[in-house]
């Protein structure tokens, strides 16, 4: 045997000569990613093992059993998809929605409206209520829309990364139970950093992400799916219309049967092991505190600088904080600069409230104190610089 | 302020405490994942930085040129979809197919099978075609096809890693253009290992993976589409009925425009990112001719040994080299005994062909001459002891 012929000459127009992997070195204090925990990067790193590996097969029940403690959940149907919080999201409604369903879609910021277009693509007659981007829902609104409605889901974001605001979750569940309603709740922003109780709530389905509140890079969607929700997936007639999110399918490889459906991403899901280990160890309720504190420190040092926070305090988020940037100050030139001279990045609004906001985070292993001070000192010192220095016109204007 | 109680008890049943993450060592010669360049692991662990951050943009546009390079494309839209190669898999159909078109799909092994499926669920009308599994196409079956089911889509699998044959591909894509079918090939086990000319052979579409011939772990799907395939995307009638695979979406934020869709898996294109520096590096020609010196290496090392392999010469893929388990072996007890007295992994069969060939991979960073020459000697040595003590009655059953 000998080496055949190349048939075709190879075109080296796309072969760029890179210099090896350099990065700037940032602090993320955006709506995330955030910085991860040192410990999760080394488990990033480590040789990969194949994916029906028995090491494999029991670091994934590991990663299941303690996205249960995370998200305060008995759900046999809880797993990591293998995308990141917008691939668990989309998985929830591709599983349950069937053409025709009415999805009532609660939208208070961005991702209510992400909700709504997804929902929509599954064949879903969507109805939305909305109110003001930084407030949140009452039990009042949401009752009388599913009296209307009647919906066969409601879709909820917990933790609006847009916004900042907490929606209160007491109640919602019982009303959602006594319309024969699943309850959908977004907890991209809320898992790990503040109190989620997914079973004491009555949540029928929620999904994360793994870059925010647990400290890993982003890559990994958590999901999870309780008795009714499945219940209505056993019903379907037909197959769920995306094969990737099919939970009947992914059932069998993550269920005990361990059937292969793709190969996983085994790296990344060495580091959410890592990152939910580490997350078990200090305990939700330390977790939980430790954001708090830290928030209520940036608050109050925020405010105490004359700032406005945009959320009002009983409904703010402790993982992430919007800013209302003052009349007369260049918001993006200044978080452009807390990048490019500081390595700091703090986010803009979305939507509607962009150019109006800074969203400030403060999630998983970023939540500490010496950040909060970093980033205050900051914004006392160097945003002066930023003020126009025709302010009243800026104010007219 | 102060830290408002708890609402509800923690539970804390499901708090698994686990020891730090540790893993077995192993060398990966199955059917994929392969072992990680350790300079793409590195990678890997380097802190996370936003998605938007300037430098991230940045190395997005190096590894869409280095895809290009590998694939052999000019394609604008070519990008690593956030998932793994099933979710570029499904993302070919899911924006290109509407409902009601035909699609043909040319099945010579699992994930041929696995087309058609992902086809259905878009609601093509699916028509297959096959073949047994360890042959090809031939130019004719495939030309008798298009002319009885005038497909809009071809889907064929250019290496198939269930059978270990790659596909002859001159004159396909001239058959297609004169039938107005797209063609759509799968490339999970040849990129980076084996000659991919997409543009000569006139393809428009085409997936992969990052853990096999790029020597990166699993957890991205590079993914492309040509101008003919772009157009039926243009002209298609609503939206692509799948969010997060939504490439007009998707090329707003990989196109120059770099609008937000969802927050990408930074890590993992680190890692890819240096995958693919280092096969420009090494040059594909180069890459190509290793993968082919190291099977050819396998292959007569296993048939010195008597085995004998299960694709006819001229169809077989260096990266994938299926090897028949010989009557009264079982071949399952010896690839448990590679894995756990050797750390090394073979795969078995899947299919039609599952419990009748191991699969045995030379991909990537581990096609290399050490590993061919210690798994022969492990065939060579401890092969023997898994031979039946009763071969012919066992050739009877």
């Amino acid at each position: 045997m000998s080496v055949p012929p190349i048939a075709h000459p190879v075109n080296s127009s796309h072969r760029s000569r890179l210099a090896p992997l350099a990065l700037p070195e940032r602090l993320l204090l955006g709506p995330g990613p955030s910085n991860a925990d040192p410990v999760v990067l080394d488990a990033l790193a480590r040789p990969p093992i194949g994916h029906l590996d028995p090491a494999y097969v029991a670091l994934m029940g590991e990663v299941q059993e303690l996205l249960r403690y995370a998200w305060q959940t008995d759900n046999r149907l809880t797993l990591p998809m293998s995308g990141t919080g917008s691939a668990a999201m989309e998985a929830t409604l591709a599983n349950t929605v069937e053409r025709g369903d009415t999805v009532l879609v609660a939208v208070k910021g961005y991702f209510g409206l992400r909700l709504a277009d997804m929902a929509s693509r599954y064949g879903a007659h969507v109805v939305t209520i909305s109110c003001p981007w930084g407030e949140a829902f009452s039990l009042e609104a949401l009752e009388a829309a599913l009296d209307e409605h009647r919906p066969a889901i409601l879709a909820i974001v917990h933790a609006e990364t847009s916004t900042g605001v907490c929606q209160p979750m007491e109640g919602i569940g019982d009303l959602c139970r006594r319309h024969g309603t699943l309850l959908l709740l977004d907890t991209v922003t809320s898992l790990g950093a503040v109190p989620v109780h997914l079973d004491a709530w009555g949540v029928d389905m929620a999904y994360s992400c793994s870059q925010k509140g647990l400290s890993c890079p982003p890559g990994l969607g958590p999901f999870t799916m309780g008795p009714r929700a499945e219940a209505k997936l056993a019903s379907r007639g037909g197959k769920v219309p995306n094969w990737y999110l099919d939970v009947s399918l992914l059932n069998q490889y993550w269920g005990s049967d361990r059937v292969y459906h793709h190969t996983a991403p085994v790296n990344m899901n060495f580091g959410i092991r890592e990152a939910l280990r580490l997350l078990a160890d200090e305990g939700l309720e330390q977790a939980w505190q430790r954001h708090r504190a830290n928030a209520e420190r940036l608050w109050s040092g925020l405010e105490r600088l004359g700032l406005e926070l945009h959320v009002a305090e009983p409904l703010r988020l402790p993982s992430l904080t919007t800013v209302r940037i003052p009349q007369g100050v260049d918001g993006k030139a200044f978080s452009q600069h807390l990048l490019n001279s500081h390595g700091i990045e703090v986010g803009g609004g979305l939507g509607e409230l962009a150019g109006r906001i800074w969203r400030i985070g403060l999630m998983g292993y970023n939540s500490r104190q010496e950040n909060v001070d970093r980033l205050l000192n900051l914004f006392e010192q160097e945003l002066p610089a930023f003020r126009s220095s025709t302010p009243v016109a800026a104010a007219v204007a």
